[in-house]
């Protein structure tokens, strides 16, 4: 095979700043210098706002330097400095850390938009972004509900889904941003079914040859035979079966507050579809807050972002905790390799 | 003050043995051997079938040696083996584990008919369950949802809820066996504000003097300032804000998926309020399963149970993990405790 000789390139990533008064910059910074010394390090470039940049690693120290990147130049390696592409010219004002502003939620905004871009186009091999407030970004004119409603519409995705993951559990939304009385109508054979194919895709994609999904169902114990609701058995049941017939090793409807119980430290399946945005992350939040990473399924190109806000509160003290964005540039580059080892096996 | 003076005589409570083919009389038996050894060792009768729980010993081994109790009699010391008070006479069918019965279904219930008449004329403390099998007490005839509106049923209690309690995270939920098409519209300020309130009194009478509960929104991000949802802003904030001018420390609504991220290990509050069944639940069980104790509010006697079902799957090979019915026998000895201390006050 023609792969095995090539010699790997490491992964190149953006990663967009998030908001210029929130924990973004420092968090990226902190990863960075995590990452640096490793010897698959991905080369990274941060679009955002290098004066911004610049301030954060002045206040953090041993961090690597932030150094002008232009579109066209070769990677910066971690071990020579932080690539950055400025994207944005912010008043000293739009600069303080922990105080919001419109001038920095759009300009955030610019950044998600260029750097999809730059995914879109194969300039990098993925995307991994930095926390935004949806608050500030309608007050800067931009309607979306979050980042994800905001990436499918740039990448022209019909079918798309939020996907988190920590170190030990993995799930995937079939619905997510509307309120509780809306989830039982908004629920479909085919959305469940959608959701349970695009995370089989995503598992494979990352080497798991043969995923087991576990699905939930909505109701109380799943239901308890009809006696608490029946979108189990006309929607989710339904929907199990012809995944099944697909040829995936799908099981449930499971009683939701028994599904993330770990009988023998692990759990029973490699990833969950829950059927409402609480019913999966209460799990997951309450259990690995600190490792999740949120992953956007069905997009054209690989997405990743750290499962947390701005927290505007902390922002410019040195406290806030990298591990979650050092989480989601870690998942970016697996997801990279899977698919350059599937393109790989495609050419071979 | 005279209670000072009295000598204090060991919590007495009565255990229901559960499903003879579940795991009830194991767990009894191994929770007793925990407590047999202990100085302020509960005393305890098991309503249940005494060749039953003779049979279960008899496969352990190194438990305390059931003997039967009759009504009026002094209670058995652990030490000296455990009273059974002995309220079926089973046919040798009904008595093998792992093979559940309508005939023995229709004994677990007369168990906790029993135990629950026991507690209410004050000849036991309090009643501690041992897990039936729904499904099988419906085919015994017995139509309830569960254990706790059958004792709802028996205590006449109006107002009653269903609350859970680990190591670390306590929850009183407002609804509970209903589909989750019916939540919504089964919340009112009124019934939020009665969860709020009982559970502040469940924690004073165990002692936490000025409980803080934090209180739970409905929808994805709390509403998300109505974006997703206005039951927050209609029902929920209402009902805190009465709460608050009753002299309680409620904060809230929370938003649910980070509601229960411990901030410095521990939580923010002594307990939460969680809107319906599986919000309160999936964190519950997914962090503290094996030492999840089911507390019920509002009965006119003090009642626990186990957070695990009848398990019928592994009853009889002597592998069930009895902490959440220890976890549950010492939460009512904890609350037999705070009522004596509320009332020695009283009558101070």
């Amino acid at each position: 095979m023609a792969t095995g000789l090539r010699r790997k390139a490491p992964p190149r990533l953006a990663i967009s700043m998030g908001d210029p008064a929130g924990i973004g910059p420092e968090v990226i910074l902190k990863a960075a210098a995590a990452l640096a010394g490793r010897r698959a390090a991905p080369s990274i470039v941060v679009i955002g706002d290098l004066p911004a940049m610049r301030a954060a690693a002045a206040r953090l120290g041993n961090v690597p330097v932030p150094r002008e990147w232009l579109p066209g130049e070769p990677p910066i390696r971690l071990a020579d400095g932080l690539g950055v592409f400025s994207a944005s010219k912010l008043s000293p004002r739009a600069l303080r850390p922990a105080h919001p502003s419109v001038e920095g939620a759009g300009a955030a905004y610019d950044y998600i938009v260029t750097g999809a871009r730059m995914a879109m186009r194969g300039e990098v091999d993925a995307l991994v972004t930095a926390p935004i407030s949806k608050h500030w970004m309608n007050r800067a004119g931009h309607h979306f509900p979050g980042h994800s409603e905001l990436l499918a519409h740039l990448g022209r995705a019909r079918l798309w889904r939020m996907m988190f993951t920590g170190g030990e559990l993995t799930i995937a939304l079939v619905t997510v941003h509307m309120s509780l009385a809306k989830v039982p109508s908004a629920l479909t054979q085919r959305n469940v079914l959608d959701t349970i194919r695009l995370l089989a895709a995503q598992l494979r994609a990352i080497g798991i040859a043969r995923p087991r999904i576990g699905v939930l169902g909505l109701n109380p114990h799943a239901g308890e035979d009809g006696m608490f609701g029946d979108e189990e058995a006309r929607v989710i049941a339904p929907a199990i079966r012809r995944a099944q017939r697909g040829g995936i090793d799908a099981t449930g409807p499971l009683a939701p507050d028994t599904a993330f119980i770990r009988p023998l430290v692990s759990f029973n399946f490699d990833a969950a579809v829950a059927m409402y945005h609480d019913q999966g992350l209460i799990a997951l939040k309450t259990l690995e807050f600190d490792r999740a990473v949120n992953v956007t399924l069905g997009l054209p190109f690989i997405r990743t972002s750290p499962d947390h806000g701005t927290a505007f509160d902390i922002a410019g003290r040195g406290v806030a905790n990298p591990s979650s964005m050092l989480a989601a540039i870690e998942y970016a580059c697996r997801a990279v390799a899977g698919r350059e080892r599937a393109a790989g096996r495609a050419a071979a």
